[in-house]
């Protein structure tokens, strides 16, 4: 992460979000707990079944799980969308490149998707679209993106778009580390865990193509059995 | 934090340990709690019954709370020493620069303290003394301050240092927002509470004089009240 600071990747802000992210982890004794697990699959499932799916990404993302994010978009046949708060040129254009480089590792480490990865869409710096109900630069995206995509995938989300995401009618994922926050409790799915645990475990589930869609999801009763996790670690 | 970044003030990961306080603190109810307020007492008494105290700073506390530690130390007649862990001579410069602002701010906001403000010794850029039992520059302090102190404020410590401090016979009064880090089990007294809300109580209590010496202290126990205060907001 302090590579990725120095990169001009993350806002200035960012480390001290991904800190209180490790101080929820350590509350999950970081490991992905069952309520985690429970939630990847369901989010795999809402990714195959939508006509149109996007994964939306910031700069603590790409830096903690690019590549492999790369990979899930190759599975899903679905574009990568650098989505950023604090939007500048320079950033967008440094997380665009970073992005291009984890696409060539992710040829590697995933030779099996390797032609479809190649063939992933990168979007970001060229937006044409507004999320509605949002305010300034962060509202910006792509139309053939997020603004037209049914299901999200949007590890570490402020609250303000994952609302205005789901007041589109869109099915939101999310990966959060804190059950508390705005952004876990608006979400249609919330995978509490860190991002480099949880992504790989989601790229299982999609390249398994088994998950179903038809069971009912309780995003609330599932983040109240992830603060159950952390109260027996914390006592 | 960020400005603070910005200035050289602060390491790498410095913002990213800010963050895990900040999640901590969410936990508390960003509030300072009966227990926390009860470590502020006992500190202000060990500090005050000392025959020789000092007031340890990181880069984080500079930023947080340097003027009010200053105040502090003006209070007890003692040094503030600056010892980082990643020290360099930049940063220990941009740090005893910004003590020196914060000391000319000190005399504003305390003028009744001003005259002891003026002579608070500022003490990290030339040490001559080593913490024993620790490795590298971190070790490196003043004889005339972390060496020879019978009781240390240490804000924000890490655990090495706290143990290597408590093996000296120190008394040691660290502020730790994790009631479940080494730094916070292995303390004389941990105050578990936020820089910015907690300095302030501690100044004033140091100001009354009024603390007793006297009472035990069960600093395990007054842990476990804060974990149960933690509880009870994730519930």
């Amino acid at each position: 992460m302090t590579d990725a600071a120095n990169a001009g990747m993350l806002a200035d802000s960012a480390l001290i979000a991904h800190g209180r992210g490790e101080a929820f982890d350590y509350l999950l004794g970081e490991a992905t707990c069952e309520p985690a697990r429970m939630a990847i699959c369901k989010t795999a499932s809402a990714l195959l079944s939508a006509d149109k799916c996007v994964i939306s990404v910031n700069g603590n993302t790409v830096a903690l799980a690019g590549t492999q994010l790369i990979a899930c978009a190759a599975v899903l046949n679905c574009p990568v969308e650098v989505n950023i708060y604090y939007r500048t040129p320079e950033r967008m254009k440094a997380l665009i490149s970073a992005l291009e480089k984890q696409r060539m590792d992710a040829t590697k480490l995933y030779p099996n998707l390797a032609e479809k990865i190649v063939n992933v869409p990168i979007l970001g710096d060229n937006p044409d679209g507004q999320i509605p109900n949002l305010d300034g630069p962060r509202a910006n995206c792509h139309s053939d993106g997020i603004l037209s995509a049914n299901a999200i995938l949007v590890p570490l989300e402020d609250g303000d778009r994952c609302e205005a995401l789901i007041a589109m009618g869109k099915t939101v994922c999310v990966i959060d580390l804190n059950p508390l926050s705005r952004t876990a409790k608006t979400a249609s799915v919330t995978i509490v865990d860190e991002l480099t645990r949880c992504v790989p475990i989601l790229l299982n589930e999609l390249m398994r193509e088994s998950a179903s869609q038809d069971e009912d999801w309780d995003n609330d009763l599932n983040l109240q059995e992830v603060i159950a996790v952390m109260l027996r670690i914390l006592e």
